[in-house]
């Protein structure tokens, strides 16, 4: 099928930033065919979207998030230890048909906002890789491996187990992309590690894991073993698979030389917004970039960063990056914008795949429209998404060709229906959540 | 007449923070008549808003902003000095009219924002007490006073004559307040402050300033005065008179005990969107709020926030201010409401009037509906509007009880004739900044 997506400024986000500002993009099936100018004769389509002169770009990518967690948004936000007072002791409660209907929702909230592809750690991920195969989103999808007894797995060697079942059912999926998803550095015991990076070597497939996030990881590392989780990491072989690793707050000097060395190895997914309400604060991106390290933006799951779209994480990271770096020059909207997206696809290990518009790659594609009140005016589009435009902006989205969201509405989905399975599945968390809230 | 908006969440902001499940509050002509239970017999209205659930909080308060600076949207925002480069220069290209349609834009968008309440200062301020009433707005509004020739005025003395006859016209008006707005502490000479201050005496006229904003008026307070500007404000008598302070980054600590003791004479409007972006820094409010002050928020002009809504600023607020004090249960979301709305009222002296939902006061009320995705679930309903809500999700505004916006539509406007009328009036302007754009 073609479908032709005609009158819209382009960002392609290619090496070249190739912008063209009355454009039209054509996709076949699943890919994009043919991009050109409106003076040019427009090619024929099976469906044709008037774009109005909206900022087509490619579809956002949320290189870490929890899409299970959204029962927990708006729940003890400024409460301090949270993981010990609320997530933890609540995630008993979760169950698989709540996991699901939560990342379907998620999935949802992420398609209206723009986003295509998301990376996923938590718990009861068959459910998840079920939930954006049926939603038609691309996902990177892991079971969280963790040294307690969890509501899904008694240890962390039956998750293991349970993992590589997840990696050989969902090999090769056009939009699964299955994962090894260790919790953090400092919460599983070295015998699993090595039985991840032994795992991850024989399937081929990337590991995401929470690094360098918190202060007590580093304590605990300088103390136990004298070094960095980083170096830590690249001692077990991780370095030697494909690792996204959220957050990297806390870098020290020793950790770059090695860092640059496997640049080609891992991403970053670095979630500003998460890590500035906790009060944890703001990573090194400058050096990061200067490192020529792969970094994406990511949001988090929704008790973190409470919304799933990249633009509030776009203009966070601006304010966050200029601020703390005494340089309002410092990563322009232009760069912003190719972190959330060809970025992220560079982190995925998916950048022949998906995060730009070029001739061949997949149409993941997202429709900005310029017509809103905080629209007005656009002399520069990257700033326009970067410091104007919110969640509320993005108008139609396609994923792999198919188009899943139109003039601000999921095409596939109902939204009214998913809210209500999900509020249905949540009932007795909610009680749970409200008596531990009552008892702060 | 009698306007009833029942089924809300109904967040009052008094001083017991009283919050109501399940409400219904009444309107008759201007004023909140009656507030109740959705138990009770509702009262007899002329028009009845369903609020389906929604949050009704008090219309958001934009302490600072400069709503004829539409035109530089989007422009040069990742420059240095800008200020030079770009705002000064393309200023002498406004006119009247380009202002008026400026700012009857912005105010559309603040209303649909659910800001009820904006505190201006720029050029051809006449334009701007009118647009505020043709658009139904409630406005403080001063014309900008300095040392240079501008696009309105020769000298600063002339700017202060005009000044004088506009604290006439104005006086007294039921939604506006004339200011006198000197333009900053470091740009004007002493005996224009000197007039200022008799005038503001004179005419009980409130002030509005820009005030310890940039580094470089810190260093020629410095060396000029070898004083800081609150003490130079101090001892000029700014503080026997209401002054507005735009910013105050730099308080040094020799003036936290003049602040304390002048505080109910000024108020401070803290612009972290605008602070951050042009990379200044975060201002020490956890200080100003332990020393009583008071505090709002403010946006800034569109050219340096970019947005005019309140939620991006109460969602940056949060995660600075948490993370400069390293705490994250600092300014906890229910403290960042009150200064969006009661905080800002106080900021203008205008607590007696607006700011909370009392029997009695002005009915300016913003509905923020619950039905859009990224506003479920909701435990908390200050959490869900500092951390999960956007300027989209406001459906309803009255402003003196007057329905501006009703499902998320102005009712009195149209805004494609606003930006239509804007983007006729920016032609020459627009050609202007292109030229200083490819000169970059």
């Amino acid at each position: 099928m073609k479908q032709l997506i005609k009158n819209v400024h382009l960002l392609t986000m290619d090496t070249k930033m190739t912008e063209i500002k009355q454009a039209y993009v054509l996709i076949e099936d699943q890919t994009i065919a043919q991009i050109g100018e409106m003076t040019e004769e427009l090619p024929e389509a099976d469906v044709v979207t008037d774009g109005q002169g909206g900022i087509l770009m490619p579809g956002m990518i949320n290189t870490h998030t929890h899409a299970g967690m959204i029962p927990f948004r708006s729940l003890g936000d400024d409460v301090p230890d949270r993981l010990r007072r609320f997530l933890f002791p609540l995630e008993q409660f979760m169950t698989p048909e709540l996991v699901k209907s939560s990342t379907k929702y998620a999935i949802a909230e992420m398609l209206l906002a723009g986003v295509t592809t998301f990376c996923d750690m938590y718990y009861f991920e068959e459910e998840v890789a079920e939930a954006a195969v049926e939603m038609g989103m691309r996902g990177f999808v892991g079971e969280t491996i963790i040294e307690m007894e969890t509501c899904d797995f008694k240890t962390p060697d039956d998750a293991l187990d349970w993992t590589e079942g997840f990696l050989k059912r969902w090999s090769n999926h056009p939009l699964v992309t299955p994962m090894i998803a260790p919790h953090a550095t400092n919460t599983n015991r070295k015998e699993i590690f090595e039985r991840i990076v032994a795992m991850a070597k024989r399937y081929k497939a990337p590991i995401s894991m929470h690094v360098a996030e918190m202060t007590y990881e580093m304590t605990e590392f300088k103390e136990k073993y004298n070094q960095t989780p980083v170096a830590f990491l690249n001692d077990l072989g991780f370095f030697n698979e494909r690792i996204i690793m959220a957050h990297c707050l806390f870098i020290e000097e020793s950790d770059w030389s090695l860092l640059h060395e496997q640049r080609s190895n891992f991403g970053i997914a670095h979630c500003i917004g998460a890590n500035t309400k906790s009060a944890k604060g703001v990573a090194p991106v400058k050096r990061m970039i200067a490192e020529e390290l792969n970094v994406g933006l990511g949001t988090d799951g929704p008790s973190s960063g409470n919304t799933l779209d990249l633009f509030t994480q776009m203009r966070m990271f601006a304010n966050f990056q200029k601020t703390a770096n005494e340089d309002r020059s410092l990563f322009p909207a232009k760069e912003i914008v190719r972190l959330a997206t060809e970025g992220g696809s560079r982190v995925l290990g998916l950048e022949k795949l998906v995060g730009t518009i070029e001739i061949g790659k997949q149409a993941d594609l997202t429709l900005v429209e310029t017509q809103s009140v905080n629209m007005f005016p656009i002399y520069d589009a990257y700033s326009a998404l970067v410091y104007s435009a919110n969640s509320s902006n993005v108008s139609d989205v396609w994923v792999q060709g198919q188009h899943l969201v139109e003039n601000k509405q999921l095409i596939k989905a109902d939204l009214n229906v998913l809210r209500e399975n999900l509020a249905n599945e949540m009932t007795v968390f909610v009680a749970e959540a409200k008596k531990r809230s009552e008892a702060i």
